[in-house]
């Protein structure tokens, strides 16, 4: 039986690979590269790195192929037809890769950027590759560091204050309005800068962007202040690599109309 | 100047330690190894056998010692006298560990279960102790493997649905009631059972106790079946061992009048 290994590869510092990462690489046949574009060949490159720096030369089989972008004009509607090609579209790349390239008993792995479990879409489609039912296979995921810990990590804050949760969301969430019943919220997928929309409340922000690369950029304060400066630094930063990733943890001072209680627990 | 290194190790997994973490565990001097009594000593031993399987023996020291336990017959309100004396309490503890255990220029570690940045209160004590004022120091985080994303990962499933918010929270809250705007709920730190209350509603549930551990117990399914399963594993483990860490993922069906876009991004 072929058996796939999902694997996460942290989100930028090649050193956030896990032990468990690298065995997984080791026991890999083929790894699939699937690329969205050119702006993101340097995160194709980064995978590659990565497989010279844990694998002897030979020992293995890369396979590339191009992840089709959605195609956005055709409107937002979350039942359009477009949706339905795309998704059918990526599931028959994947479902071709696997059945076309791996041998009846060979291992092939996807290289995830972050953790899996974090808006990556590999394993719906290997649900749904499984579910057209031309190819069988097993599959195993392994954890990665997530943009989000890596964030937090640099910042060196935690993601939750004591005792109070934490709301991770997208940056077209957070342009509908702040999240109800938190006030530590991260965003990512924010290609809006949906953070403007809060400079003027009472927030600090832990903004992050390339976090564990070589071009890293951090800032962090009360987000009045710091939201210019985002801006500015997003802007050139963009306008140089010709694409950015950025990531950020909003945290709301509690006002007398929104209690909390701020207590500590054991931990 | 002294240097501290707060080191995540992963939520149970040897191999789930980072290879920034490993070199990072290569780079200390001293070990700070907080116990919280006698259920937890075997996270003592687990987090000691790390340190025997990275690093050559001799090559670094090891302190323990006790972290003590809020006293929690005082109440449980936010400011009594009782949660200031044992929050100074443990920055003294940490303090004199600093103080008196690290050389001038040596490095000393605390090695932090899952992620430095969910529910761990390493950093908040640092901090503390930094503005106490009596020793000075830097400090780095390396971040780890949450049991969240471990979790996720046994249960190959993603945390948050497609372009959806997921939110991470104690079972002291999901106590109070499910968190609104979400159907995606994390809950850690639950010693009561808190899904309890939702079993008889249409939600999934994705449950790990000891993930990563050879102990380790998953449990899936509509929570209505997986509840009374759960219970029942429970209790014979934390009968068995003394002691229990779990997790889950409580995932809500939307309904008609909790409308959901269930649309996809680009990831
Ligand atoms: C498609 S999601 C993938 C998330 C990934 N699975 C993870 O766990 O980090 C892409 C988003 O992750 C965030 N991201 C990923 N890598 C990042 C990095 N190195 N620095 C900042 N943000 C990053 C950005 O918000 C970006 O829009
Ligand atoms: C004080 S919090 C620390 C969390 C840790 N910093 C992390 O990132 O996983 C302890 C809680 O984490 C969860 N936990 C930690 N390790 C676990 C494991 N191996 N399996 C299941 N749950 C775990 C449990 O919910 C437990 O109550």
């Amino acid at each position: 039986m072929r058996k796939i290994q999902v694997i996460g590869i942290g989100a930028g510092d090649p050193d956030q690979l896990t032990l468990q990462a690298v065995k997984a690489l080791r026991s890999t046949d083929v790894f699939f590269l699937l690329d969205k574009g050119e702006v993101k060949s340097d995160l194709t490159r980064l995978r590659r790195d990565m497989l010279d720096a844990h694998l002897p030369a030979g020992s293995y089989r890369v396979v590339e192929a191009r992840d089709p972008e959605r195609d956005r004009s055709a409107g937002g509607s979350a039942y359009s037809p477009a949706v339905g090609d795309w998704r059918g579209a990526r599931a028959g790349i994947y479902e071709r890769l696997i059945a076309g390239e791996l041998d009846e008993d060979g291992t092939g792995a996807f290289l995830v950027w972050g953790d899996p479990a974090l808006y990556d879409s590999t394993l719906g489609i290997l649900e749904e590759v499984l579910a057209r039912g031309a190819v069988e296979f097993t599959y195993d995921v392994v954890p990665g560091i997530s943009s989000v810990s890596a964030l937090a990590a640099r910042h060196r804050t935690g993601l939750n204050r004591v005792a109070r949760p934490v709301q991770i969301t997208t940056g077209r969430r957070l342009a509908e309005g702040f999240p109800e019943g938190v006030d530590d919220v991260v965003v990512m997928l924010d290609a809006h800068r949906a953070f403007r929309r809060y400079a003027e409340e009472d927030m600090d922000i832990y903004w992050g962007a390339y976090i564990g690369t070589p071009d890293e950029i951090l800032v962090s304060g009360p987000i009045a202040e710091a939201a210019p400066r985002i801006e500015r630094l997003r802007a050139e930063a963009r306008e140089r690599k010709g694409w950015i990733m950025d990531t950020y943890l909003l945290r709301r001072n509690p006002t007398e109309d929104r209690p909390v209680r701020n207590r500590p627990t054991r931990d």
